[in-house]
């Protein structure tokens, strides 16, 4: 989807890819297959290339360091993308320049996640590995200390954080670029399902317009304090006492801003590419008055060419965005944005077509 | 531009290329250069294909007979495309469908196109050779037929046809799927200088919603009656007294729907994808009150870096489509999209950056 928005810059991506098989190296002509955690081939590859930008974080921190060194423009640059890659550094950070976040604090064993647990609300507590989590993976809610010896067994810091009583989860995404140039997409509700983003509507209905803004100033506060380049989502719980606490940083393009490929001005991946090379940043405004991404996983249907006849002609609206994965069940294989003025409609038509798309759904 | 539009899709493009250089060429991950002249180039080409279609109409008809006659599914089809290659062909289908055209036959020399004017309203006598032409070449106005010398040097037949009095020109573009789908983006007016496509406005400002509804019938009824499969592009002159003459066939994404890209629903490009693989059609409809599309032509500046950096930050709303082309005076090299309200205020904006990005405008 980064090419797809590089494309009318004139922009030639080169890509380092695990597989000829991933999504990107289908589509981008200069492919390098190797390995991200080498060094070697991380220094093979940047030669040649003006900047370099990510389509994921784990990328090791030291290694982009060396690349750095080397006079290699590195955008998000390491000092920024360790707080996307590390969750202790992350909260450290945020709590340093006084972002709201859930209580928390680094445990070093069950009886410390219990003492963790007594020094606040107790029980249920969320205990993450600093590195490595992602998609509700590295991630457990445990109800006592007897529950919490999974997690050090990776022999990962963890980090221990309240359960939040949350009403829903929101998303500010905003975009930065070298000189300091920044803006705020509209603040998102984000809809999981066993941990995974299942729904985004944009803008989040009926937010507060004070709460909105309050999210946007802080994303665009943490976009400059962690030196960020390119994209940041910022994750947050709107709680039931009216708060925003952030939850986790992404620093690329990210889920809860595929809706703007559709429902915005300028998609979160022209303006992530705009970023990166230093190009004055475009409009992130809605085009629509309700956008809403709905994400398609996979299910027992491998071919989805009829299921594409009978979603374009049920919606000939309808956005879909398939990233050329082998359909497994439950992998993210695509999206769909729609969009429109009755959010009702928008909702029902997303929904319909990711439904159909993964077989749950049959007429 | 149409691999662009085939990436959400999932569609994997392969591309036979002129050179390495062209436009697609830098995008488009599995190319093979050769030549579109040659039969054997073809068919090795058209091996492993589901499907061919195009992006400009100059591959010999015999050859993709030939193709059809292998087996490959060639969309649009020979018969169909003929009539976008030789402009004899098309006049004499268009005349036996009904369709009203320009005054026309085809000429033998000098003498017989002093013949033709004498038939009619006399001199200017507009002479087009049958095949080969493009952007205003292969295209020219005589006051005389001692001025009528040089169409004939080629040897290939010429078109004599009346010099109409156009108060405009029009495109309807429309596209058609195998299984005859069809959808009609609103009417377009177009503005050349010298006789190069210079802005489309959509829709075209104050034309009678009648004969809008006229040009899409008949663009709907050439595509049917041709049997196009795929995008096509109905030129049309508006004349001085109300009616509504067809000048000349695109059966591609054409230049007058590129507006289409920032300004539809659904893009020529998306749409001619989706019919040329049988999928049912996207709308068409326009998203913005008016949509504006100026061609970007190469002017003095090789690198349009900085160029970028002031249109971009002078109108965050820009929609810029570059080529990849090597930048020569007077080579369309680009376009840029703008929409709004106020079409004043979006001429503007597609102009200064046309211009800027050309150089003619520095500030």
């Amino acid at each position: 989807m980064t090419h797809e928005a590089g494309i009318p810059f004139g922009i030639r991506f080169k890509l380092l890819s695990d597989t000829p098989q991933d999504s990107a190296a289908q589509v981008v002509s200069d492919v390098v297959v190797g390995d991200y955690r080498d060094l070697d081939t991380l220094r093979d590859f940047a030669r040649g290339c003006d900047v370099i930008t990510f389509d994921h974080e784990h990328v090791p921190t030291e290694h982009l360091r060396a690349l750095e060194a080397d006079g290699v423009p590195v955008r998000p640059g390491p000092d920024a993308l360790v707080h996307a890659q590390d969750k202790g550094v992350m909260r450290a950070k945020l709590d340093a320049i006084g972002i709201p976040c859930p209580r928390h604090r680094i445990v070093s064993d069950p009886a410390d996640v219990a003492a963790f647990a007594a020094e606040g609300e107790g029980f249920p507590v969320v205990l993450k590995t600093v590195r490595g989590g992602y998609d509700g993976k590295g991630v457990w809610v445990v109800d006592s200390a007897e529950e919490a010896a999974e997690p050090f067994k990776a022999g990962v810091p963890v980090l221990a954080e309240e359960k939040v009583d949350f009403v829903r989860e929101l998303a500010a995404n905003v975009v930065r670029s070298p000189h300091g140039q920044a803006v705020a997409y509209p603040v998102v509700e984000s809809r999981q399902v066993n941990g995974v983003c299942d729904t985004v509507i944009a803008p989040a209905p009926d937010l507060d317009e004070e709460l909105a803004l309050k999210a946007e100033e802080m994303a665009l506060t943490i976009a400059k304090e962690l030196g960020v380049v390119g994209h940041l989502a910022v994750e947050l719980f709107q709680t039931r006492d009216g708060r925003i606490l952030v939850n986790e940083l992404a620093m690329r393009p990210h889920n809860s801003g595929h809706w703007s490929m559709d429902g915005a001005i300028t998609s979160q991946f022209a303006n992530h590419v705009r970023a990166v090379l230093d190009l004055p940043l475009g409009d992130p405004r809605p085009r629509a008055t309700w956008t809403v991404m709905v994400n398609v996983l996979g299910g027992d249907y491998p071919d989805m060419y009829s299921a594409y006849l009978h979603c374009m002609a049920r919606d000939p609206q309808l956005k879909i965005h398939m990233y050329g994965k082998d359909v497994k069940p439950g992998r993210k294989v695509g999206h769909v944005n729609t969009y429109g003025d009755d959010l009702d409609d928008v909702l029902e038509r997303a929904r319909h077509a990711a439904g159909y798309l993964r077989g749950t759904i049959t007429e």
